[in-house]
């Protein structure tokens, strides 16, 4: 008899019918002899309504009420299953976060979760529960509702299997599997059959939307296996879990795509030091999310710097910069929207050599720009205007024979 | 400095709009020098849309499920409100029931407070908040979430007052207090100034929709003043307190009128011990609420007996009467809906003569066939056929001259 977590997110339970759906999937796994716990999210779109109403109020809600009143969408999705799955004849209970609780530290919004303790859980089990916790959701130690941020279902997801030792953690998602890339772009996209949570966790911060990173990371520190998989079908998902040998065979195993980047770039610094600091210093006080950042010496003792930002900070940055720009006597600043990011992930890239003379030059023979290049040890990334993503991508996807099965 | 909690109903809270306008009639008594608490429903409608999609999962849905979805109604309240209030500048801070605690027993959609924790409520408004709470909902010991049941939200308020040692709870709803009759009716209706806890609890259960039974036992028991005002204008209130000699110079106060009444009658049940009460324990077991009982004995050891019941149980009722008939061995059974109740309600009743009689000769003046009767020592009810409730109303708020200020 197996632990099985179960998350499913909002469009899984954006109606009636399809709760309903989601109660005949647990119902099938409880049947099998398992123990069943299910997170879930809040129904598809209620989220950004209550968001929405917020904001009528006031465009920047005070963010302890922002999460009272959004917390309240999962906890509709709870009541909701949970009533399901007792009108087929089973036993199910339902938690909020707090309930259990789901400890996490103050951070309104986007708080990290410390601590949950699985007591009821394995209580309500041991006498034949099927068990419900609300996803996304926490409590801080002054008792206060907490939420998680984007994806926080997922972590919540794997915190609970976590916690339970649980032997999977499934996330059901309306994709059935992580892609070799977007199958939307490329249409030979292969779905891959196992990746490792390093490759995964890079897969996440640039620009795949299968899975966020914080539930990856989660899953990696305390080992739990993840499976993702579609709600609406029963094909075979993807299994993210510890590196194995098999996965460095390939050198490149998945091209991501991100497509809301924007640049600024600052010409004619004057090469002294403490410059970038300055700079990036302001930017960070202001919640300016920097990603890359290329600095180029020029002749004459002087630097040119460029970052990536997301384009929607595009404007805030620029202001930002506009007001550094004297104090660091640039001559020159200019920004640019439009931009992508383009990377290819793989652990298989540690012992392959040639793979980033071989992206280059596949870019290259498209008349495809690289702006900006960044690079770790499973992965590459090169900014290019935005109007080439598609092609860099379905070019990257060919020329690492990513459509072939291993 | 008083301290001042304030109730606001679901119409009170319907939008975004009158959230507003609600925070602007707290921030006015703030600014006098006032520690105000808020307690507020659900937005209007909000409870019925979860009940009813609750309803289409399953008719009799889960009770402890139920109580997890309604209970996000007042939720998404407090949290509007809170940011409101923030938004014109001053503190507020939300809390669900379980967050203070107010704890009831474990009857889900009908608990009791069975005590609430004023620590948190105290500190913030030591510290210059605006406390703003959750109503209709509450915790049980076992950490469950519950609700008070209909006119919870005004229950919650008079506990939270009774808990602060308030100075006064101010109720807010869509009617300007409390008057001598549903002005609906009866458009002289005179708004009561002042109407003592035993008067209100018996209007309360007699039809009066203005304050919920539990929340005025619960003023009563605790002897917290309440105002019954309205949050469209401002209109003095009535003010429900303890009972004053003022109060007994009129025999009559207010008429009151339920029209959701009906019927069921044996007729020629053998009279030996014990008839009634299987009759009674029969219906009790299937929780049908049987209000007013009358038997009269005929000829021949033979006895009648009728009672009253809401109309939405007489089938229920009915069914349940056919089973037992055979065993009480009653010569026939009938049943009507389309029943009314109509009632005088005075503490001056204790020392005035007469009143029965007036009330009894007005009635049969208009050639209304009284059906039942019962009294208490501040009340007497007459059942009647529906279609005479309005002219009955009528006729009696005219002979106690109900319509002349005192």
């Amino acid at each position: 008899m197996a632990v099985i977590v179960q998350k499913y997110g909002g469009t899984s339970v954006g109606s009636l019918d399809r709760i309903a759906n989601v109660a005949r999937r647990v119902a099938a796994r409880k049947d099998q002899g398992n123990d069943i716990v299910v997170v879930v999210s809040a129904m598809a779109g209620e989220t950004d309504r209550l968001i929405a109403l917020a904001k009528e109020i006031f465009p920047i809600p005070n963010d302890r009420e922002l999460d009272v009143l959004i917390s309240t969408g999962e906890q509709v999705s709870i009541a909701l299953l949970a009533m399901t799955l007792e009108r087929i004849g089973l036993k199910a209970k339902s938690y909020c976060g707090w309930q259990l609780p789901i400890t996490t530290d103050s951070a309104f919004g986007a708080a990290r979760v410390t601590n949950i303790n699985t007591n009821r859980i394995s209580e309500d089990l041991g006498n034949g529960y099927i068990v419900i916790i609300a996803g996304f959701q926490g409590v801080n130690d002054h008792g206060e509702i907490t939420t998680l941020g984007r994806g926080g279902s997922d972590t919540s997801a794997v915190a609970v299997a976590a916690g339970l030792k649980a032997d999977v953690c499934e996330i059901f998602t309306d994709v059935d599997g992580v892609y070799t890339t977007d199958p939307n772009i490329v249409p030979e996209a292969r779905k891959i059959k196992t990746i490792a949570y390093e490759e995964m966790l890079e897969m996440a911060s640039l620009g795949a939307k299968v899975l966020y990173i914080r539930a990856v990371e989660f899953a990696m520190r305390h080992k739990v296996p993840l499976i993702v998989r579609s709600s609406f079908n029963d094909n075979e998902g993807t299994l993210v879990t510890e590196e194995s040998s098999d996965m460095e065979k390939e050198s490149v195993r998945a091209v991501t795509c991100s497509t809301k980047e924007a640049k600024i770039t600052f010409m004619g610094i004057p090469d002294v030091p403490g410059t970038a600091s300055q700079l990036f210093m302001a930017l960070a006080e202001s919640s300016v999310v920097v990603d890359t950042i290329i600095q180029n010496s020029s002749e004459e003792g002087k630097t040119d710097i460029s970052f990536t930002l997301p384009q929607s900070d595009l404007e805030k940055g620029l202001e930002i910069c506009r007001g550094v720009r004297e104090i660091l006597g640039a001559d020159r600043l200019s920004g640019s929207k439009d931009m992508a990011k383009v990377s290819i992930i793989g652990l298989g890239m540690r012992s392959h050599t040639g793979v980033a003379s071989t992206m280059f030059a596949a870019l290259a023979r498209e008349g495809i720009n690289i702006e900006m290049i960044s690079t770790s040890e499973i992965k590459i990334s090169c900014v290019i205007k935005r109007k080439y993503a598609e092609l860099a991508v379905r070019v990257l996807h060919d020329v690492f024979e990513l459509e072939k099965p291993l």
